[in-house]
């Protein structure tokens, strides 16, 4: 697999979304990603969104670049097997682990480290003391859906936000610990829960030290933005756009794209603030609102585009996901970010790769998320460098399987 | 500053979140990680939230563990001085430019090339084409805030969680870079644009080929979970609770739990759906919910929490900000995630450590935000092996500034 990463081996055993986007991640930087699955089947392997015929999109799109081998981990063969797998040999790039299940027995850091001394192995849990959390256990706990909307009840987003930033905090992690090893030559154990990654992000988005250090808290204001001037106005088509200023150069440049710039002054005086300042501008944003409003509902979001267009106006539109795909250039091959690519078994969509453009590794072609079991024969013979005498029998005891047949 | 990075020394010219989390990634790690502001101040050095004297509590937590020195980057003098210090000595560990501001001019890779062959640099735009876009304005196209709440209006998310992924990939890419330059010996650009994190997002999660292959998008359904069961209850004493069930394991646990295990099979039936399935159990979300909204309705947090101790459920309660620091143990020296730290200039509040624990490099200290222009000097010496002589020149001509005395 071309990518910036090379002689670098990850096996992944994991579920749901952290994990497994922390695991594509380093796959798509060009590791070799060994994703091992139960033979008895992966829990997360239909979650939705699906296609008409109950095909994971989910699972699809959250483990693209990966080689799959299914082996049967109940047996405690299997374990060996997997084990043998995740410790390759010293100094092979490989003896990395990534996972969110539980790791005791054979998966624990203590055993597999007698099989390879400088072993790295990441793992995820959902609280620091091991107890379950998911994204959404999480999420309901960290203040946010309080103020999301307008405070009347709590709401949920509706992205996997703790997951999404685990996940990069896992790739984060395995690159800084595989420096270490470089370095040190010591391999170590790297822990993380899910609800610190909450945590950390409330604290250091100062709203920790807001409740401790004013008794404070952020309050529930809409779409507005918090301690500036920015929300959403309807348009005249019935869309919505999304308007913020946070320089004074892009607060001027909405004054002067939407013709207010005269009567500003005026809400400056009525609300007796200084609009030069954001406090202010957050103090008067009602009336701000007020002002600008009428602009928005008397022109189409086509309009606004053409208005706005090389004004300096930080804005967008509100688009769903099919106006999204459909309306917005940056959603498709035009954006070298994307690709029409082949997922076996579903077909050919809009696929995005990792969003970092490397200069010395370009894009290559996208690489699809494998069949379960598609590499299981391939893995046994890369990694431990079996036969195919011995991977036969393997297979045929059912230790390990292949892909399912159509 | 101990850690698990070691001679890595990355200069970060930046404002706002995604590249300052970024680089603060990479200090909580161990890298030495100067940030280089204008003398004439920083754009982002007071938003909210803010202390009552006006102390930006965002920007301290952002920039923890960073050292700061102020150079007048309007004059030529000041941006060859900056340029001087970005590139570093070959072999230094330095070398590494990240930033989100217009790297056009001195500040350009092909500039910085020159002076270093090896460089790495991060670049962050707003979309790939380097037109400016802000959290605010990405999500906004992102599909999410139309999915968010009941979908009567759009939601706007009140994480910035465009900015934090996109932090956190850089932080990843940064990694990836050194790497790829300690095995070929080559530095190399690194772009990423803020919308495109959304748009391959949006892409993992299957909500680009969800609309593209089935002509569906998800729904908007409130603080429903998609796919399976889980959404908020209301209790006895006025609070809310998330429970959610993916497995099995957590379902049976969940009517076990709240003994509406003899039930289920007439809501089964009465809904004609199998509720041992996850789309079953999506499907009739809302006759599940009516038996069981008794059950919490009937009880307060308190009993909740204890009926669940233990259970297996998987659950949490919805907390704002101040809930959060008074009622959450997670949220406390009790999780080694914290330490009471001192900010100077601010106070002594709960500050997290980064959320990832290395075996190798337990955590240490928590390191403050720098005041702007603290290490102004110290930077000079170490990096550029200025004698206090050569400093004092540059302190003399207003090119180099220390922290404002108070």
């Amino acid at each position: 697999m071309p990518g910036v990463l090379s002689n670098l081996r990850v096996v992944e055993v994991s579920a749901y979304v952290a994990a497994p986007l922390g695991g594509m991640t380093l796959a798509q930087l060009g590791a070799d990603l060994i994703q091992i699955s139960p033979k008895s089947g992966r829990i997360d392997y239909n979650r939705w969104p699906q296609t008409d015929d109950g095909k994971s999109l989910y699972w699809a799109g959250l483990n693209k670049a990966k080689r799959s081998i299914r082996i049967d981990l109940a047996r405690p063969e299997g374990q060996e097997l997997a084990a043998a797998l995740i410790a390759g040999k010293e100094g092979d790039g490989g003896g990395i682990l990534m996972t969110n299940l539980p790791s005791r027995g054979w998966m624990s850091y203590e055993a597999l480290k007698q099989r390879r001394d400088d072993l790295i192995m990441l793992k995820l849990t959902g609280n620091y003391d091991g107890s379950a959390a998911v994204d959404y256990t999480v999420n309901c706990a960290s203040g946010f859906p309080m103020v999301t909307g307008d405070g009347t009840q709590p709401i949920n987003h509706a992205i996997p936000v703790w997951d999404i930033a685990t996940g990069l905090y896992l790739a984060t992690g395995t690159l800084a610990a595989v420096q270490h090893r470089l370095a040190t030559g010591k391999g170590q154990e790297v822990s993380i829960a899910l609800s610190d990654v909450m945590l950390a992000t409330v604290g250091n988005l100062g709203y920790i030290a807001e409740v401790q250090m004013t008794g404070r808290q952020r309050p529930a204001i809409g779409n507005h933005l918090y301690g500036g001037f920015g929300r959403d106005f309807a348009t005249k088509d019935g869309r919505a756009v999304m308007v913020a200023a946070f320089s004074d150069r892009q607060w001027q440049s909405l004054l002067r794209a939407t013709g207010t710039e005269e009567r500003m002054p005026h809400v400056a005086a009525a609300m007796g603030v200084d609009l030069a300042d954001e406090a202010g501008r957050y103090a008067a944003r009602d009336a701000i609102a007020a002002v600008l409003a009428p602009w928005f509902a008397a022109r189409t979001l086509a309009d606004i585009r053409q208005a706005f267009e090389g004004s300096g106006v930080l804005w967008g539109p509100f688009q769903d996901f099919r106006q999204l795909v459909a309306e917005d250039v940056r959603c498709s091959t035009a954006n070298p970010l994307f690709r029409e690519a082949e997922q076996p078994g579903i077909g050919t969509y809009l696929t995005p790769h990792i969003p970092l453009s490397f200069g010395a590794a370009p894009h290559g072609n996208i690489v699809p998320a494998p069949a379960l079991g598609q590499h299981s024969e391939a893995v046994l013979a890369d990694v431990l460098g079996l036969s195919s005498g011995e991977i036969g029998r393997l297979f045929d005891s059912g230790l390990v399987v292949g892909p399912d047949r159509e």
